[in-house]
């Protein structure tokens, strides 16, 4: 906070323009996301990945996949929804997947830090980015449900190159894999045929228990 | 190269189709950015950021900030190329921007690289990349020079919130970071006052020698 602090007075001494403050108060805020930490270990059974490289890498993928989307997607939206929909986790931090007690108050957190965060934005941005946030959550929209396939076939890639060591390392079962994965099928019948062959691979290998 | 190699074999066993697959081995390949760090740090005094984070930054400021481009720009056209501008330094490593020596290969070993890591995708999105990553590098569309703004908008944002820090650490003056901050201009006169204003603020507070 001091640091942003920091900022905040130095840039409110020398950029008049009130908008353009605010843009680049949210944009050094937003930094904070590569703090945070996901379960997900990087390739090559390197060390977690933080939030910001998440969305990075769901970005690209979004983009070079965009042919297996199940309906016709606006494609800057699907990468800016991609891009921002774990700001909220600088506040409410990472949620993991299979977590079920801290699943119950994801949402109550998540709330509180979308409002601060985006509020350090101008309000028609502000809106705007709250707008997507809340679309890629309802997953019912053709960019949303394709984004929640890239935010789960992203670390299952990633996992998958590790032998499953994410899923040992929490004893998640097939079963409970399956029910977070299966929403992937909603954006993309071609992805999800992956994912199930990917899952039954690990199965197999005994990475992942039935 | 070990878990690329494994996870090649993996999925040679289960994806039937051969586009699919590459696009996949690529989506993993790229997972090393996040292992190429950059002389800028993270803010709060921060560690050292990655390749990936960079990117992920430059592309939601993009997003947030082409009010303020010179001229209209395709945003989804400037986001992709913000996300993958970096790519080439999984081999080539991150060249800092004041290092004169390292500067001169800087060329030779970005095209090695270029050719190897977008060879994994299938021909039409090999090609694509990199013509993308070249109308970057070339820095004469409307879009790439806006990119370029945000290459140099935002570790600026970051170092500034540090007090200058990775300046002084590299000993480095305010006229060679004019050399590279005015192409700001090139993308955005409005996003170069600030700029300007801010490279000054530093020479006053002694961040930066003049």
């Amino acid at each position: 906070m001091g640091s942003r602090r920091n900022l905040s007075l130095r840039l409110r001494c020398f950029i008049m323009d009130e908008r353009l403050k605010k843009q680049l108060e949210f944009s050094l805020e937003i930094d904070k996301e590569k703090n945070i930490f996901r379960q997900t270990h990087l390739s090559g059974h390197g060390r977690n990945e933080n939030d910001a490289e998440h969305a990075w890498h769901m970005a690209i993928m979004a983009y070079l996949l965009r042919e297996y989307a199940n309906e016709k997607v606006d494609i800057a939206k699907v990468m800016l929804m991609c891009l921002i929909h774990d700001i909220v986790e600088i506040d409410a931090g990472d949620t993991y997947a299979y977590d079920t007690e801290a699943l119950k108050t994801q949402k109550t957190r998540e709330d509180a830090a979308k409002e601060r965060i985006f509020s350090l934005l101008p309000e028609d941005q502000k809106a705007e980015l709250i707008s997507l946030f809340d679309e890629f959550e309802e997953n019912r929209s053709p960019e949303s449900k394709y984004a929640h396939a890239m935010d789960n076939l992203q670390p299952l890639i990633l996992n998958n190159s590790n032998g499953g060591g994410d899923w040992r390392e929490h004893g998640v079962t097939a079963r409970t894999v399956y029910g977070r994965q299966e929403k992937t099928r909603l954006g993309s019948e071609k992805l999800y045929e992956v994912t199930d062959q990917i899952i039954q691979d690990n199965i197999k290998k005994g990475n992942l228990p039935e």
